[in-house]
């Protein structure tokens, strides 16, 4: 158990395997409520720890928030007598936020590797091959949210290859909320893109939209931005269009939190106004996502279920209120973006384009 | 001189001009920096009282600013050898701020008052009648600025009276930064058509965007609201494309810092954005502003000079910062709106519909 899941170079690990000279294992994440002003970790020794990272938003992103939760099944299973504490610890952690697939996805991954080195059923071969007849269902769960972890980055570095063909050289580049290195286990996904295509001397530069009301994109995307030495400026979200207006965006790229069978992509509230805002200036609109935010059971956006959030978030900030007392506020965490207004879709397989409606 | 400019019932008044016990008058504004969380007033007793409360957004709306600047010209009459004093007092509040029309064109108004009273040569014909023989030209100008300070309000509301056939009955209505009571000398322009709507039985409800960098909206906007007693709901920008795909926005109504000769409207950034997916939805997209705004001097959108602000509105939020320290951002104030994405104009006069390009 002494494996930490993967090191980016450049940023620290998003999130981490960590086991202390007792042996006892934990996740460590970055805290990213903290950042830009602080970097800080929190580590997380039980299951309800995971699952208060993931929804009061230390940890976020939709690759991210799946393997924190696939390491928390493997505290489960550790803690409270293996399948039964897997399934537990499932049910909490999928319940923490309803709109990322990934998250159901990831823990359905661990849990069906323990049901099936538990019973012996028919699972996906690789449980059963390596649980063989002494290692107990609690180092299956880790082993398979390890594998989830590395998956993440090796998908991430795909897709940034396949992606940063995309783009051309110089390109400026608006992106939205963090699908970076934060919102993954590793070098990201939309910004992963980015990333791919500074790395192959196409010096693209990047306007980070702040993505009020939690500011991802100030907080996070730019802090990333700055440690990885790509150029990058801030906008407030209402920029975005003066900004196409006066030819200064060649394309957008985004993340997303879920992509419908039919091409519908979920992602952060704003992300459906820059598609739209893209569509009318005939500008590209890309998003970069593991196949794992494929949701077939999901057969249109409609069906997508958004996640609304704490009025406070809108009404403060910082512990700053900025509404008069009493107002009232809506706060729905993502939009949903129809297929026919995305250009591309980048996963670790390749660039596909929807077909338009 | 005791006369105080105007009375908007329901609020206190955007701005006045008060006289102390010795006779000394001041301009007295409310210091919208404040709001909401203080109700507070800043007294200007010189023309650089009244530039800085400008250039700081004390007092803002173009129609505000252009009274404000009025009663700076008076200042500068009274206090530095007349026509002598105007001209400097014009010269420094011209500066103060670029994009909006209606401050150019109040500072002209009482500066031609005062020439034409001071030279007896041929004005608009109210001053010299008026000023006769012995009357000062600091009352001259001060009166004017009364002038422009009444019209307003007479301006204000008779464009809600307009605009407020536009509004269907419980129409949920989007608007964006402030062009309220809080904007003008009173009543409001976008705000206005809503109040007269309102008033008119018309049960309208309000989406408030908070209006990043400065949040005028959140700030402004919804404590008018609030006070006047009108549902509204905050939601920060990023919320208006979700809100108008859900089929959540009957009509968006924002105000105009310039509009030119074709139509094309300047005003707070984001403005665009909403103009662009009202028309993608297909929803009725207005702009409310007095005739002052209209700008025949300026062709097209293209001519308007788009004030940059200090990057700091944008990396901080409520004095908090936000980004990394170190990172560049943009701070555009406003956006240009070709006239074909406005569906009317509303003015005092009447509802104007512009060509479709």
């Amino acid at each position: 158990l002494e494996e930490t899941c993967v090191i980016s170079s450049g940023l620290p690990p998003t999130l981490e395997w960590t086991v202390d000279e007792r042996g006892n294992g934990a996740l460590r994440l970055i805290d990213q409520r903290r950042l830009p002003g602080e970097l800080a970790f929190v580590e997380c020794r039980t299951v309800a720890a995971v699952a208060h990272a993931i929804r009061e938003l230390a940890v976020r992103g939709a690759p991210a928030i799946g393997a924190a939760a696939a390491y928390g099944v493997a505290i489960g299973a550790r803690d409270d007598g293996g399948l039964a504490g897997a399934e537990a610890a499932a049910a909490v952690l999928r319940a923490t936020r309803p709109t990322a697939v990934n998250l159901a996805w990831a823990i359905d991954r661990v849990l069906d590797a323990v049901r099936s080195a538990a019973g012996g059923e028919a699972g996906d071969g690789i449980g059963e091959d390596e649980d063989g007849a002494g290692a107990g269902l609690a180092e299956v769960a880790l082993r398979f949210a390890h594998r989830i972890a590395a998956d993440d980055v090796a998908a991430n570095r795909a897709m940034g290859a396949h992606g940063a063909e995309l783009v051309p050289f110089g390109a400026r580049i608006l992106t939205h909320c963090n699908a970076g290195h934060l919102a993954t286990v590793g070098y990201g996904t939309a910004v992963g893109v980015i990333r791919a295509a500074w790395e192959a001397g196409k010096a693209p530069t990047v306007w980070v939209d702040e993505t009020r009301p939690v500011l991802q994109g100030a907080r996070l995307t730019a802090w990333e931005l700055q440690r990885l030495g790509i150029p990058a400026t801030l906008v407030a979200d209402v920029m975005a269009g003066s900004l196409m207006a006066s030819g200064d965006v060649d394309l957008v790229i985004v993340g997303a939190d879920r992509i419908a069978a039919n091409g519908d992509v979920a992602n952060k509230i704003g992300t459906y106004t820059l598609a739209v805002l893209a569509r009318h200036h005939g500008i590209p609109f890309y998003v970069a996502a593991p196949t794992s935010t494929i949701d077939a059971a999901t057969a249109t956006g409609a069906d997508i279920v958004v996640e609304e959030r704490d009025q406070a978030e809108v009404t403060e900030l910082a512990g700053v209120r900025i509404a008069p007392a009493g107002m009232v506020a809506r706060n729905r965490a993502f939009d949903v973006t129809p297929a026919a207004l995305v250009t591309a879709v980048i996963t670790e397989r390749g660039v596909t384009r929807p077909p338009r409606s």
